[in-house]
């Protein structure tokens, strides 16, 4: 028998029986608590852009932080061809380790997890930033990532009218059974667009979330009203944007980013000069800047995703192991030694066992 | 049930039972092989240095590479204190993937991998700048990593005579033990030497693998005797050296690095200015630089280890677990979907199920 330490893994599986038993919308709530948490403690965060490797057809990135405390990174993949072959756009996974020890402490799938974390934290930064009382929202691209919105929106900001748009009808088509088929989301109205003007048309909040791998016109200035709320999520890589940039630069627009050296190689903003002005969401959180001026203003959360958001991820799914220990399953990741300076002897055997390793 | 891509596995176990059936000597050998392969072909890999996170006691460390057909990544922590606490300085893991769609083809365990890879570069960079025929190794540092060492220079260099110092005499009586045990190594000469001095007198190689984090002075000038093959392992991180740095300035001294923006950094070099003349590897092995000029010279392997390497171990693993497919093992850490534009109906359910989750 080989000596190991069990590092908790949590499979596709895992999830799901976590989500069962934890409840989607409830566990969207949570994280977004999670992670409002950690960017009020902003500055106690090692924070760099994410290392990319980028080929003709994707991108495959990782994306570390770490609070002094706990460690964590995600691997993450774009490859928007993907689903012509069946496969996802984008999948994840990450770990949460002990910076003590530098051990692992969780590996979990994060594919799942991520669509769960960008809700989260798109509604979040609604929270901060759209009007308040909004009820409308539209959605432009209803792909993988719609429903989680969708279901986000409506728990945690009150959205009770959707109108939905994507340039293939099957996937509003798919969205559409998706939520219909949710009995907590029986309150919500919705609405299928004929065109992006037809969904942004009387929405207080605006979510894109398109995929293609360009820089897109998504919204074009005339689409944004004074008030309005854009939740811009599908730009999140070079070269990939969804706003006109007229948007971003018009007065009275207010653009929010998570960290913004990231943001300026990867988000909307990658279309302006790097001395374009934009506020960091944990200066909002931490009340340094406002989220918004007046109930005229245009907000913009653009939004590309920041390694702390699968921090207070990997936390949470840590944790929920601890609150459902039925549900935690561990893999032999790590050797455990009698003796940590003979890793030869501990791990490939003593006398009889080398007979044969040798 | 939940449809998800068995991801292949290699946990302690696993790599276990896979040194079992190909033999340790043999392993290190053909991924010295994979290796010296991956060196020739060195324009082809996107280059980095690590992504490091340090703390006050230890590093974590992300380490990326690709080949523009496959990506590599591997998680790293380097804890001297840990040994303290029974838990290993060094461990690690990482995974293959396929660039094409991003998705991993791969998750092994890589804290013995690493040890095997280590000795199988160190062994490998001997290969070229050694004097041929030296039979007689030193061993400084007789933790974890150094029957890795002993092995491959054994199987690749024809070393017959090892010399072994520590300042811990349990750690080279662990060393002796181990070594004695394994019947392929009977004719290896084993002397305990008193001291440095003693251990480095008459040796062909010298092999520091040595684990303190600090700026620590293995040898001396007056150690090294022309001719000598310096095989530096330990000083791997910044602030962390093994020899003096007139050793590297001394005429009549070649310096051969593996990835020179990285070696900068972390590998004995961090000591000199960053137009300090050094070789790197890649070079020696495509012909573009010598690997030594004559008998004489001091040949110098500043080994930090490279992603690299760890691209050609992952790779290696990979190919094992296809000619030994008994062996071979999955998780659950990527979801399948029928319609892959549908991860949340796809992966969180139909009516029934959300009716549950919801």
């Amino acid at each position: 028998m080989v000596p190991f330490i069990g590092v908790p893994f949590i499979g596709i599986s895992d999830i799901q029986r976590l989500l069962q038993r934890v409840g989607i919308g409830a566990f969207i709530e949570r994280l977004a608590g999670e992670i409002e948490a950690d960017y009020r403690r902003w500055e106690q965060f090692e924070k760099s852009a994410r290392v990319a490797s980028h080929s003709t057809v994707g991108v495959i990135e990782l994306m570390p932080t770490s609070d002094g405390q706990q460690y964590a990174f995600k691997y993450v993949n774009g490859h928007p061809q993907n689903t012509a072959a069946g496969l996802l756009t984008v999948t994840a996974f990450g770990v949460l380790a002990d910076v003590q020890t530098g051990y692992p402490l969780l590996l979990s799938e994060l594919t799942i997890t991520t669509a769960l974390r960008t809700a989260a934290m798109s509604a979040l930064a609604a929270r901060w930033l759209a009007r308040p009382g909004g009820s409308t929202m539209a959605i432009i691209g209803n792909g993988a990532q719609s429903e989680f919105q969708a279901i986000a929106f409506h728990r945690l900001l009150g959205v009770r009218a959707l109108r939905l748009y994507d340039t293939d009808p099957a996937a509003t088509a798919k969205l559409l059974r998706n939520l219909r088929a949710m009995p907590e989301l029986r309150d919500l109205q919705l609405h299928v667009a004929t065109s992006t003007a037809d969904a942004v048309m009387c929405a207080h909040i605006v979510t894109t979330v398109t995929a293609d791998k360009r820089n897109a016109v998504i919204l074009t200035p005339s689409m944004v009203k004074p008030g309005m709320h854009l939740n811009a999520v599908g730009g999140d890589c070079p070269g990939k944007t969804e706003l006109h940039v007229d948007i971003l630069t018009r007065p009275g627009t207010r653009v929010v980013v998570e960290f913004a050296p990231q943001s300026r190689i990867e988000g909307e903003i990658q279309q302006l000069p790097a001395n374009f002005g934009v506020t960091e969401f944990a200066d909002v959180v931490s009340g340094q800047s406002i989220g918004r001026a007046d109930a005229d203003e245009v907000t913009v959360f653009d939004s590309v995703g920041f390694a702390l958001e699968d921090f207070s991820a990997l936390r949470l799914l840590h944790q929920l192991l601890q609150e459902h220990g039925d549900l935690r399953r561990t893999i032999d990741l790590v050797p455990e030694l009698t003796n940590p300076k003979d890793l030869f002897g501990g791990v490939l055997g003593t006398t009889q066992r080398l007979q044969r390793v040798a």
